[in-house]
């Protein structure tokens, strides 16, 4: 796909997200940081919607879901999710969770227990496999964007 | 939201849920009993759908899946779900498995093999992480509606 | 549900399978192999799509997801199901990972390295739980044809 239409597609895929986001926060009373970015695949639980809290700069990866009550207990809790973090692709965060700033939950992840800033955790349940890594924002790791170009510029989309 | 909002639409999703069940268990065969309640997010295998049980009072949370049947085995076989039971949100029960009455499957577990009543189980592969729970209706436990109920009442949802 | 039915509804199966298959390779530059078979809830990663590859009788079930780049590392890789493989329901191939052939990968598995030829992977993070396995195309084990036919004949499905 050539990167012109790829780039409009983005454009309409912010003005999207911008819209869900601002409906989430004041329809259902969320708190999802103006600078957050989450797939529209992504789940919030609209049970206790304002238990959920979502940092500034922090992704949340399709598919993922960030729950806030718990049925079996009759609990409806405040869900965080800090500044700067990566919430993967496919996973859970239960209620209750905090989930510290410049930290990355991988792909697949069932968060049970809170998770301290800059740690990668994976797994179900979920376990700390690296810790003090160093990320800017979205949770990306300092070279990505680089990468990221390099593997542009070599063609790798063409 | 208010809560008089809320209630209509819990009326109109009930009627939803009788409608999808009844259509289950005529149309396809399943045997989900009357008092059972599931998300509509909830999946059931319509490949053996004869061999989906769901017992009295038991509750299937959004994006769990029941499983009938193995491809690679070429088996068809029954999955019961007992009574008071819980199927927490996204976890997949394995063909041929037996949750026990009153058993919890947490969030995300992906069941392999039968659950004894009683039994909190969770992870993937799931296992048991707290015997001897005691539940009532929907797997709750005995304090979760006076929980929910404290709650409302402090204005957690005001 | 009369089989007569259901092998009319295969067809029409096959028949939309054939044009996202298509439309997957031409449209996106996917390597989807004219014999492989995925569910249409299956998941091909669109933002990498020339990094998916699915080899020759592989079956990819319901939910599944198969990944090629990884936002926090900047990476876009190629992610190869080989030969006869079966990708199991709601599971999840990390970006970059080679399952070789005649392997199964089990319902829910979060796959996040090399999965030697022969071998069923389960869990998350997934792990060798049987080694050695003889299956034939789509994953499936000698037996399981005769095993189906047997419970049909048996009445299973009537």
């Amino acid at each position: 796909m050539a990167f012109r239409s790829l780039n409009q597609f983005l454009k309409i895929r912010d003005v999207i997200l911008n819209t869900k986001r601002a409906y989430f926060n004041k329809v259902w009373g969320m708190d999802l940081h103006p600078t957050s970015v989450f797939s529209l695949s992504a789940r919030f639980d609209t049970t206790y919607p304002r238990g959920v809290h979502v940092g500034e700069y922090s992704y949340v990866a399709f598919g993922a879901a960030i729950l806030t009550h718990d049925m079996t207990r009759g609990v409806y809790l405040h869900t965080r999710i800090g500044k700067n973090c990566f919430i993967g692709a496919r996973s859970t965060i239960l209620a209750g969770v905090e989930i510290g700033d410049e930290s990355i939950v991988a792909t697949g992840a069932v968060v049970t227990k809170n998770v301290p800033p800059r740690c990668i955790v994976a797994g179900n349940p979920a376990q700390i496999i690296r810790e003090n890594i160093e990320v800017g924002r979205y949770g990306r790791f300092a070279n990505a964007e680089a990468t990221k170009q390099r593997l542009i510029a070599e063609g790798a989309f063409d």
